[in-house]
């Protein structure tokens, strides 16, 4: 865990996995970061395929690296059942960064067993923020819902875009107006890319918002040159002061840790009730309900009396 | 609430509107109904937009009217925000049966506040089961996961499909082959009708069953004119007795209570860590956490000991 703490990749690795497995070991692990936990801005990366979310992942890197900032991306796959032992892929998404030891680039399986995303990414994000990196990009594989809840596990949430994606509209549907602290049209070097600006900030001027409260700026970049790209990692600092002057960054975390407390609480009960003492007391409850023996209400306070 | 165990429909509407409305008397209601609920046949309904769901559920009714059963249907639309006084369109639906008092049809919102269809659905079904209707049949108004989530309220499920929409491959995606009890294709008088039917029997006959397991009748139906519909009920006939037979019945019940009595647990126990005492004893936990003063696993048991 020394090791982990200074950065080494494999022991990183070694504790993401511990996370992904569900390891029993998790709960000391937990407890033993906790002091060194807090340093780290996690940045959420969301956007539709095809916008170009790996390149500028590659592009975001780079910029943070020139000025100093160690980086670790978790790239969480919702759906996959595999565990993330997707090094080929890892190394090959890690471009132009895979010798940098600055760097750290881990996809991570979210099979869900106890809970899926909820339950998995914020002990990575844990686990990464303790190794002492300065800044964690969260990235989903993957589309729909997942892509919104990342953005409840950031501090400052990227909206990708592209042009010729109908993307207005799309980002309209997706409930994305609402999650981005940042909006970036990439593919800004192709036809359209103004217009998807032009409507997407008149989108969201449509939103009523509290004096003092952020303005979601809406960027260009053309990720594959780095176009633009150190203007979005200004726009990031402008929103990290934001965040801290605000307070704002601090209901976050602390909205955060209310829900990741609440995912393990409700996850400890739900695995006593499955199995209590000799018998499964749900079932017993279950089976009583259907005999009419008793109601569902008076079952779950029974349940909950018991617990 | 003797008025509604005997069936009168505006007793009944009432105590499915303190459901929709989550009201506080619900556990004295579900109470009072427990000795009367587990006569009712649950009968899912399923299948996407345009292959006749409503015609269908008119065609059905009509059936299990000839045959002196008391029906009632409980449309579920998890998206709507509104309550289920949809009055005007529930009396479109009834078709035929807008003055038979051995029908009854509700179109019930899922607001979720609680937890959505999750929440609604099995207490509905509970006050349906208990007026003494032989027959509940359930659909969900929509598209999507629900869809599949329905068949888990239902003791048999029926899956729409019809002619020229490519349902095969749909219905491979949307997990509706692992659903359905019965498979009906409507619109049987159209072209391909006869082709749907043999490709989903195709696909139905790769899964592996275990002896004396359920297999999965494809059935063809004109909704429009009730043709084939008395098949349809036969088929369902053949299903309950298998159901009541195999002990699958039995065991469905109990899976569903289990499920209620469990979502109910977690919502009284979330409903108080929101605000115990004098504070709000997540907050608390949660602020210690981003502190660094303590650690997720140990808030969580903290608040499951202090419950």
């Amino acid at each position: 865990m020394a090791k982990a703490r200074e950065g080494d990749p494999r022991s990183v690795g070694r504790l993401i996995s511990l996370v992904e497995d569900e390891s029993p070991l998790l709960p000391d692990l937990m407890r033993a970061l906790a002091p060194y936990a807090g340093h780290a801005r996690i940045v959420g990366l969301t956007g539709s395929p095809g916008v170009g979310k790996s390149t500028s992942t590659n592009a975001l890197i780079g910029e943070l690296r020139r000025r100093d900032q160690r980086v670790a991306v978790l790239a969480v796959d919702p759906s996959s059942p595999f565990s993330g032992g997707a090094l080929l892929g890892d190394r090959i998404r890690m471009g132009d960064h895979v010798l940098d030891p600055g760097v750290f680039i881990r996809s991570m399986a979210a099979r869900g067993h106890l809970g899926g995303l909820a339950w998995t990414t914020p002990q990575a994000l844990r686990v990464l923020d303790a190794a002492g990196f300065d800044v964690v990009l969260v990235e989903t594989v993957g589309v729909g819902q997942s892509e919104v809840e990342v953005a409840g596990h950031a501090d400052s949430t990227i909206v990708l875009l592209a042009p010729g994606m109908g993307d207005g509209i799309q980002a309209a549907k997706a409930g994305i107006l609402e999650i981005g602290d940042l909006y970036v049209v990439n593919k800004s070097d192709r036809d359209g890319a103004d217009k998807v600006r032009r409507d997407l900030r008149s989108m969201l001027g449509l939103a009523e918002r509290r004096d003092g409260a952020w303005r979601p700026p809406v960027l260009k970049t053309t990720a594959s040159t780095a176009t633009g790209v150190a203007d979005v990692v200004d726009a990031l600092e402008e929103h990290a002061a934001w965040l801290r002057e605000s307070g704002e960054l601090e209901r976050r975390r602390v909205r955060r840790a209310r829900d990741e407390v609440e995912t393990l609480a409700l996850t400890a009960l739900r695995r006593r009730w499955g199995s209590v003492g000799s018998g499964d007391r749900l079932d017993e409850l279950a089976a009583a309900v259907v005999a009419g023996e008793t109601d569902p209400y008076t079952a779950a306070d029974a349940l909950v009396a018991g617990s």
